[in-house]
Parts: structure tokens; C-alpha cells; sequence
């Protein structure tokens, strides 16, 4: 072992490697190799995360590695376009109740919706620009609308991560079933299966990756492509499988007539799901090459174009192929595809590809969570752990979260798709109203030349997706909508919960700015309360020995239940630490914490020769076994008593860990 | 205010009690207001206990305060003369699927089973004299046949305490919808609300006393034998309610008689519930006045006598009224008692009497349990708190354990008796064999006059047992008896292994015999890595120049992550603590924890004149909330180095825990 020929420290490993750039004794570098995590798991995976992401990045190297647009459009899109898989099915779902002849209102109705997105796509534009760093709902209702409207759209994102997961679950389980439907009965099965493979990846640390995204994402797109332009190619030739010139003018009954209005809206409604994940780009900003704002844009518009053709496309050719959505049956995206490309291995390709790029965009929703989570973190609104690279724990358990409650959702509509799209629906529009209504703002307060015309733009766009918005709450409120009404709000109050809590702290630490802090002067006695007599006691002797210096005294305190114990403590302790006093105190009602605490009382009242009182150092020795398990078999004197002196005045309390080491 | 004109200790409260006997400055004895609880509401729920239950005793005062024969019996005897409230049911309930033929056989199998009773009671009197401070199966069998016999005993009698609280509650509730029948549909919530009242009741501190007890339970017993002197001066005079004599030599169908051995078999399993809670009176006999043996043995004769009386009573007129069991309706014991008492005030008192019995019944569970936990706390077979006086939260987990258990079981059951007493009566008998084979062993160590009478008796009562247990496994296993073969061997190892983990923290932190500990001679270097400066870090500061005294070093420590924290950092730490040496570690990887400790492997290899490393001495300053949702929000750095830390060789790791000190 090179260890062994060690003299003194040489700051580096054990590998020869560099740990610390020692510029002097007291400013230090730390190297990789210096920031390597400790343990062989750590160290393992992050080996293992090395070989597929490259090395980790110091903060100075960071701003070089860039997304071009082609390996950012799949990256951030995934989730965005994976929604023409199920949105025109969505939206034929809402008319099919009121008879066939409804259906053929299904592309213009998915029209509006692309003219809507063509809408939002413009608006966000203008965020790739005004907010280049990044700019998520959250970022921007944060400097522009301030804390409660920044904290409701952080809340409705992670309402959405959450339904981004069980939605994209579920459809890209339908996907599957569509293909092979023998395994219907076991939709649900699948589901959890696959949301806890998702879960395993992302707790095991994959990561975004272009290239992983591009390949699913770009044949997705490929094979969509190619089954609309076969569907156009036949309209064009009158094909026989075109069978909508038939149906092109059927009577709608009177009640569908009536109804017609509300049932376009609720149509609507559903439909609008195709929207959701339109933002990512402009969340992004900053991982994109330079000019970032511009790639950015460029990018947004590109996929924009991109889903609108395929949500659009898809709508039409539905209608034109006569096909209908069939309840938790064959998904109609599969229908259109069977039409287009046939039976064949073309479209077994193409269910493939579907299935791939809704469980990458269901893992968006594992991904953007704890990214949020840390920026929420760092804000003060949660836990400061999670924040923390580190912080693996925390980490973790917002995975789990996310987790549970999208197994949760999934297992309460039997994943089922169309179950899950209104409170998904509702938590997007209120992200999208917040931020486009923080872009007005945002513009207002620059001033800079042509400002009126953007914020003109975000300002129709927040009135229109507030009025969609409406529309999506009105129809979908009683489907489920509500449970985004009363998360929403959960969450918001606890994170201004969380950051009261840190200001009181902070208020509680604080120390005068400048003042100058001494040495203790004070006299003091050093308590080393005990109950064995152990490794754990010898420890917190000897440290009370170097606190008790030359001025100090340390009295070692033990609670007895009779005089025998007394007697045979006192030997033993007398024989291990002949110079330390001992204080007994008989306990005949058998209370341990209680009289050890009057008995700190009463010895506080004395005086030194100054008339101050005397300082206490209490040191509470603590067995720390290896495992939870071993630790909760000890320490409950010990921690009772720590309690109940912490937060007392001239007491400083002294936590003694004390475990055996045990040489490698 | 008192405290103000203090002038030193004077070993008094502010109240003018005395804390402590001084004896002198190293010798105290705590005062029973010495041991007062420290906090508001521990001290108003413990005067609330003095009113109803006396003051505190002194170990030395407790053997003062015995308990009589007559509180005694209720206080012992509720769980199992309850039992007749619902035993002669089960025994019909096994018979009545064979026709109405085979319940004439309902009053021999009772007679049968008072027979068994009395076997038993008369080898538990003998456990009475044979371990006169205490004798459940635990202590037998311990003391007899070794350490896992003896889990396996307390692990049914946990068990079994489960089952007592549940099979006691859900007849409690069975008593009062026969009197109300409207309320059958509410079956499961009132019984799942009666357990949380128990519950409730148990957390605040209520204890058995026997003036609580002795009402209900004489009024029950009281109420039973009028129910069947009723019924037996009406078979005397021939009264037209007796309806045996005409279905006297009914006719058996061919298949019960072929079955007929079997079916008596089974219903003598159910009815052997009526023997649970036998054994408590031999549990107590430290409490009884003296002669503790004698009065104990003479209470469990006539509890015996008393409970094979109504079990026997009420199956013989069960019968002679021509009453059948009606599964999940009105109960047999209700129909037993109307038809001799009619439908008045009289029928209304005995069955709020017979819920009272049992709802003290159920409450022996959660006395029961505590006290065996802390017995088998105190021989390391639980985590040690369990144990302690003053262990509430244990205390109240152990409470909350066997709540949701019995809660479990009684939705699981829908809250029916029957369908619960398999289990219960396959631990009671598991529990009774261990300790008659206990006492079996017991009497020939003793070797004293007539042991061998003693020790055949026992034997008898062993053998017989588990007979018993085995025809009750036999007959209920498949009907939730085999629950209690899964229960008991989790149990027992959990036990095993808490044992197994003692001895092992026992053996490392041991210590040699006689060795003399002198101080640390050798040179530290102290360090105080900190994150923000703030009143945490002043005092880790201060607390570290007292321990680097004269001839150690203080390094503060700070990792950073630019250059410009490092500046800002250093100017106003250098403000604060002039005279410390403040170390930064530039972490450009963003980690905090692996730089730390890559410094200190390094710096640790740091050679004293003599050759030796030197001891790293590392606090870690805590934030120390008042509340655990303030904590959780702090010290996610400190806890992970402090981990990191413990059991290192050369270092003491040190927490110190700060809050300020609020005056009152």
C-alpha cells in the first residue's frame, strides 16, 4: 500500500493523483479527484455515469458544453410533440357521445387548437428572449408578479410533472396494447411496471442525453410524417380507403344541434392537452449554443410547426379514414397508422417508436421536478437539502414522490389516458396564463424600443389561455379537475411556510455585523452525565479533561437506584478515572432525567468571584452504530437530555459520538 | 419571583420544596419533587394521576400498597370472566351447521371445557406458590426452559394481547347491538371508536385500578348469576319457557352422526376461548397483601369457580330456552338474558354491564403489553427505552402497535367475534403449555416435599394443553389460526436479533477491567468547518479554543465555490475571529463533503515530534430547531460529515447542537 510509505500530507491520493491545488496552507483547490465521492457505490456509479455522459464539468467549464438545435429540439420536445400521440383522440372522445356525425367536426376543432399553439409558440418566443437564463413559469412570475403567483406556478408545474408522467404512461401503454391487444387486461400492470423502470433509471442517475432522446423522438416524428402523407396522398387520389366523402354532410340530430357549441368547447377542452410541454424550450434557454435566445427560438418554432402538423394531420386523417376513438381499446393514432402503413412490421416499427417517445416523455416529468425542486431550494421555499448536489436523499424521495402519486393517479383511472388529460390540461393553462401574464410585466418594466408590440403579443396570449383556461376548469372541474385546485394551493402554502421558517432561523443565528468575538472568559464546569461505563464514557471524559483545562472543572454525574449500585459504580468509575469527580445522584422514584436537570439548576445559581454565574458544558456521550437499527437500541437518556438542555441559558451541550474504529 | 434573590444553590425549588437530600457535595438524593416531570403537561397529567391514583411511591415505599382479594379479582379476572359473555356462542356456532339436533350436545362440550378449566386453574395455582413474584409463561419459562421457549411465550402472550383487545372490543360492541339492533349496520365503527377511546384512555395515563375495575365486573357477575337462577328455578318448577324436554332424544341425521366426533372436536376448539386470561391472576401475585401466594392461589379458585359457573350456566340454559347462536345478529348470552330477565330495565342494565366487562377486558391488552415490554426491555430482548420510566414515546408506540393490529383485525373481520377467536385461543393455549412444562421443570430443580406430586399435576396440565392447542390448530388453522404460526416466529427472532445486537455493541465498546484512563496527552488540531457565520458557528468557535487550549491549534474550515465567496467569506470571518486560522477550500465540482474530508486525511498525516499522528478533534455546529419540521430544514452538510466522520481513527467528532436561549 502506498499509504504506508506516507510522510505527512503530499495531497495526493492513493492513485498518485492530485487532490488539492495547495496554493498555501490556507487556500486550497479541490481537484476531481479531490471531489471524488467517498464511497465504493458513489464512486461506482459515478464511474459508471462518466462512460455515458462524459466527465463531470468544474463551474468554470460548464458554459462550453452547448445543445445544437438538432439535439436540443428532441431533448426538450419530447414531451410536447409525444402529445399528438393521444390529443386527437381526446378530442373525438369529447364529440362522439353526441352521435357519428359530430366527428367530422374533429379536425376543425383540432385547427383551432393548432392556431392556439401557433399562439402560445409566438408568446414563448418572445420568453427564449426576455428571459434567456432560463425562463420557467416559476423564473418568470418570480421577478416580475412576485412570490404567491411564482409560488402557484411552481406548484402547477409540479402538479404537471406528475400528470406528464401518468399520462405518458398510460398512452404509451396504450400503444402497446393497440399493437397486442391480448395484453389489455393487464394495461394497468404494465403501467406500474413501467413507470417503476422509469423510476429505477432516473434513482440510478440517467440523465437527459441528446443522444438517447434523438433516435425514438426523430423516428416518432419520421413515422408520423409518413403516415400523413400517405393519408394526403390518397385524399388527392381518391383512394377507396377514404371513406369521409360519404359521410361529408350528414344530418346532426336536434339535440346535437343544440348542443353543438358546448360540445366543441368540451372538445376543445380535452383537445388543448396537445399543448402541454410547449414551454420546455423556453426553460432551456441557456443550454443552448449561442446566440442561445435565437437557437432557442428558432427551435420552439421549428417543433411548434412540427406537433401542429402531426396533431393536425392526425385529426384529419381520423376523420377522412372514418376511424372513431374506441374507449379504452385500440388507440385511434394506432387505428390511423394501421390504415396508412398496413399490418406490417412498418407499423409494428411505428407503435414502437410511439411507446418510446411517451415513456421519454413521461420521463421529463422525473427530470424536471427535482431540477425545479432546486430551484425552489435555493429560493428558500424548500428544504435547503435539495438543493444540494449532494443531497441524494432529498433527491430520491422527490423522485418517489413523483412516483407515487403518478402510480397513484394511474392506478385510480386504470390508466386510462383520457381519465387523466383534464387535471393535466388545467395545470398547464395555469402555468401558461402566470408566465405569459409575467412577460407583460416583464416588457412593461424594460421599456426597451418596440416593447409595446411584445408585451401586446404576451398580453393576447395570457388573455387567451385564461379564457382557455376557463374553458378547460368549466368543462373538466368535476372530472377531476378539482384535485389541481386543491394541490395547487397545498403546495404553495407550505413552501411560504418553509421560507417563514427560514427567516425565523436566520433572525435567530444572526450576529452583529462587525462585532468582534473573544475567547469564553467565563468560568466553567464540564458535566459528563454517564451510564455505562464504557469506550463511549472514556471518550467524553477525556475531552471534558482538555475543556476543563487549567481553570475549569469536570464533574462526571451519574443517576443511581440504590445504594448498592451506587457503591459498585463509584468503585469502578474511581479505579478507571482516579483524578475526575463523581456525583451521584440517588433517584429512589426512579426518574433519570429529571433530577439531573434540577441538580444543573441548583448548581447554576453559584457565582464565580466576578458575581457572574458559571458557564456549563454538558457533553452527552452517544453510542452511533454503524446502522439505524443499531442506534435505536440506545441514546434515549441521551437524547431526552440533550432536549432538555438545549436553548438553556450558560449551557453549552456536547453531542459525543462515539463508534470503534475499525482499521481497513 | 423567588428565583431573583437566589444567592447560590440552596437545593430547593421556587416553590420552597426540597430537591435533594445533600448528604454532601458528591452524594445527592433526589426528592420526589427532585423527580417532578420538567414540563407543563407532563406535570398536569401526573397530578391528574395523583388524584385518581395516590402520589408517587419510592421503590423503597412500594411493596406498602398490596392489593386485596376482593379488588383483585375484578382487576385480574375481567378478561377472563368476560369471556363467558361470548364462549358458550362459539361452541353453538360449531355445532348448529349439523341441524338443530346436535345442540343438545352445546352443555357437554361446556361441561367438558369447565372441566379443562379447572385443571388448569389448579396447575396456575400452583405456578402461584411456585414463582411468587410474578409468574407469566415469560418468567416461567425463562427461569426453566431457556432463552427461546421463553420469546416463543412472550411472543404469544403478545399475541395475544393483540387478540384480547379486538375479540373484547368486537363483543363489547355485539352486547350493544343486541340491545339496539339498529345499530348491527354501524357494527365495525362503533367498535373501531370504542378502540380509540381505549386507546385515548391508555396514552393519557389511566392505569388498572381496582375501584374502576370492581363496579362492572361485579355488576356483570352479578347480572349472569340472577340470568341463570332465573332459568334453573324455571326448569325446577317446570316452567312453559323450557323447551328442552321436548327436542331432548331428537333424531341425529345419518351424516352428523358419522361426523358427530369431529363436530364436538371443533366445537370444543371454539369453546376453548372461555379459558383465555386464566393465567392472569398468577402474573400478579406480587401485588396481592400477604400471604401474596396464598390469597392469589384462593382468588384463582374462585375466579375459576365463578367464570366455569356462568360459562357452564349460560350453555346449559342456552339450550333449556331453545336458543340458537344467530351469526353477526342479537347474542346468544342477550337471548339467554331476555328470555329469563324479559325485555326491561333489568335486560337494558345487564347488557350495558357486559359491554363495561369487556371493554375493561380489552384494556388489559394494553396493560398487559407495556408491562411485559419493559420486562423483556429490561433482559435486552427489546430496545432498552422501552424500559425506562419516563420512555412515553416508547411507551406510546407500544400502545399505538398493538391499536392498529387489533384495529386491523377488526376490519378485516367486519368486527365478528367468531371469526377472531381461533387465533386468539391457538395463543393462549401455545402460552399455557410453555409454562406448564415450565413449572414441570420448575418443581424438579426445587426437589423440596411432595415435588413430584407438583411436578405431575403441572405435567398433566402440560400434556393436556397441548392436546388442547393441537385440536384447536387442527380444527382453525386454515380459518386464521395459522396467522399466529407466522406472528409468533417474526416475533421471536425480532427478539433474538435485538439480543444479538446488544451483546455486540456490548463487547465493542467494552472496556478492560481496572485499566486507569489519564488524560489526552497527545497534540490535536481542532477544527470547526462551518457554513454560514452566524451564532451556531460563535459558539463552535468558542468551544473550539477551549479545547485547543494552550498546546492544540483551531482551524476553521470553509469550502467554496468562487473566488469571490472565498474573499467575502475570509474578510468577515477574519472580522469576527481575528485570532482564528481560517482554511478555505475552493471546490470548483461543487462538492463540499469529499474536499473536507480529503483535507483532513491528508493533514492528519501530519507527524508530532514523538512520531505519532496527531488527534483530530471536528465539531460540527447544529442548528437545533425546536420542532423536528424546523430541524429537517437544517444540517443536511453537518449530518453527512459528521457520518462521514464517526468511527475514523485519531478523530473525535463533537456536534454541537445551538438554539438561543428564550428568558421566560
Amino acid at each position: 500500500m502506498p499509504t504506508a510509505e506516507k510522510r505527512g500530507p503530499d495531497w495526493h491520493n492513493d492513485d498518485g493523483e492530485e487532490l488539492f491545488v495547495h496554493q498555501d496552507s490556507d487556500h486550497l483547490v479541490a481537484s476531481e479527484a479531490g471531489s471524488a465521492p467517498l464511497h465504493t457505490f458513489d464512486r461506482a456509479s459515478s464511474a459508471a455515469k462518466r462512460v455515458l455522459f462524459g466527465r463531470n464539468l468544474s463551474s468554470a467549464e460548464e458554459g462550453e458544453q452547448r445543445l445544437s438545435k438538432r439535439l436540443a429540439l428532441p431533448i426538450f420536445s419530447s414531451d410536447a410533440i409525444s402529445s399528438s400521440a393521444y390529443a386527437s383522440e381526446e378530442i373525438l372522445l369529447a364529440l362522439v357521445g353526441a352521435g357519428a356525425a359530430v366527428l367530422m367536426y374533429g379536425p376543425l376543432v383540432a385547427l383551432a387548437i393548432g392556431l392556439l399553439l401557433g399562439l402560445i409558440a409566438i408568446s414563448y418566443r418572445q420568453v427564449c428572449y426576455g428571459f434567456p437564463n432560463g425562463g420557467g413559469a416559476y423564473a418568470v412570475a418570480s421577478s416580475t408578479l412576485g412570490t404567491v403567483p411564482a409560488l402557484i406556478a411552481a406548484s402547477s408545474l409540479i402538479v404537471d410533472y406528475v400528470l406528464t408522467a401518468a399520462v405518458s404512461v398510460a398512452a404509451g401503454v396504450a400503444a402497446i396494447t393497440s399493437a397486442l391487444p391480448e395484453l389489455v387486461p393487464l394495461r394497468l400492470e404494465i403501467a406500474l411496471v413501467a413507470l417503476l423502470l422509469i423510476v429505477i433509471a432516473n434513482l440510478r442517475g440517467i440523465r437527459e442525453s441528446g443522444k438517447i432522446f434523438a433516435l425514438p423522438a426523430y423516428l416518432f416524428v419520421g413515422g408520423a410524417l409518413l403516415v400523413i402523407g400517405v393519408g394526403l396522398v390518397r385524399i388527392v387520389t381518391g383512394d377507396p380507403a377514404i371513406t369521409w366523402s360519404a359521410d361529408l354532410h350528414p344530418e346532426l340530430t336536434e339535440a346535437s344541434q343544440v348542443l353543438l357549441p358546448l360540445l366543441l368547447l368540451r372538445a376543445f377542452a380535452h383537445g388543448s392537452v396537445a399543448l402541454t410541454g410547449t414551454e420546455a424550450i423556453s426553460n432551456g434557454v441557456a443550454s443552448f449554443k449561442k446566440p442561445e435566445a435565437k437557437n432557442a427560438a428558432t427551435t420552439l418554432i421549428f417543433m411548434a410547426v412540427l406537433l401542429g402538423t402531426l396533431f393536425v394531420g392526425i385529426s384529419l386523417l381520423a376523420f377522412a379514414y372514418g376511424r372513431a376513438p374506441i374507449e379504452g381499446g385500440e388507440t385511434l393514432l394506432s387505428q390511423v397508422a394501421r390504415a396508412s402503413l398496413g399490418d406490417g412490421p412498418l407499423y409494428a416499427f411505428f407503435q414502437i417508436a410511439t411507446t418510446g417517445i411517451l415513456l421519454l416523455a413521461a420521463n421529463t416529468g422525473f427530470n424536471g421536478g427535482p431540477q425545479l425542486a432546486r430551484i425552489l431550494a435555493a429560493d428558500g421555499f424548500l428544504p435547503r437539502q435539495v438543493g444540494q448536489r449532494s443531497g441524494r436523499l432529498a433527491f430520491g424521495s422527490g423522485i418517489g414522490l413523483i412516483a407515487i402519486f403518478a402510480g397513484v393517479l394511474l392506478v385510480a383511472t386504470g390508466a386510462l389516458v383520457t381519465d387523466l388529460v383534464p387535471a393535466y390540461a388545467i395545470g398547464v393553462f395555469i402555468g401558461f396564463t402566470i408566465s405569459q401574464a409575467g412577460m407583460v410585466m416583464h416588457w412593461r418594466r424594460q421599456r426597451d424600443s418596440g416593447w409595446r408590440g411584445r408585451a401586446l403579443l404576451n398580453g393576447v396570449g395570457a388573455v387567451v389561455t385564461f379564457v382557455v383556461l376557463v374553458v378547460i376548469t368549466a368543462a373538466k372541474f368535476a372530472d377531476g379537475g378539482y384535485l389541481v385546485f386543491i394541490a395547487i394551493p397545498i403546495l404553495t402554502v407550505f413552501m411560504l411556510i418553509v421560507r417563514e421558517r427560514y427567516r425565523l432561523h436566520t433572525r435567530e443565528l444572526s450576529i452583529e455585523q462587525g462585532r468582534v468575538f473573544e475567547g469564553l472568559h467565563r468560568n466553567r464546569r464540564i458535566f459528563a452525565p454517564f451510564g455505562e461505563i464504557n469506550r463511549s464514557t472514556v471518550r467524553a471524559v477525556n475531552v471534558g479533561r482538555l475543556l476543563a483545562g487549567s481553570n475549569g472543572e469536570l464533574i462526571a454525574l451519574r443517576v443511581v437506584f440504590d445504594e448498592a449500585e451506587e457503591a459498585a459504580i463509584r468503585d469502578r468509575f474511581e479505579t478507571h478515572f482516579p483524578d475526575v469527580r463523581l456525583v451521584t445522584i440517588l433517584s429512589p422514584y426512579r426518574a433519570i432525567l429529571e433530577p439531573v436537570i434540577h441538580y444543573l439548576d441548583e448548581v447554576e445559581e453559584e457565582l464565580d468571584e466576578d458575581g457572574r454565574k458559571l458557564m456549563s458544558v454538558v457533553m452527552v456521550p452517544e453510542y452511533s452504530g454503524r446502522h439505524w437499527w443499531d442506534r435505536i437500541l440506545h441514546n434515549g437518556n441521551g437524547k431526552r437530555l440533550r432536549e432538555a438542555l438545549i436553548g438553556r441559558a450558560n449551557t453549552v451541550v456536547l453531542d459525543i459520538p462515539y463508534r470503534r474504529h475499525i482499521p481497513d
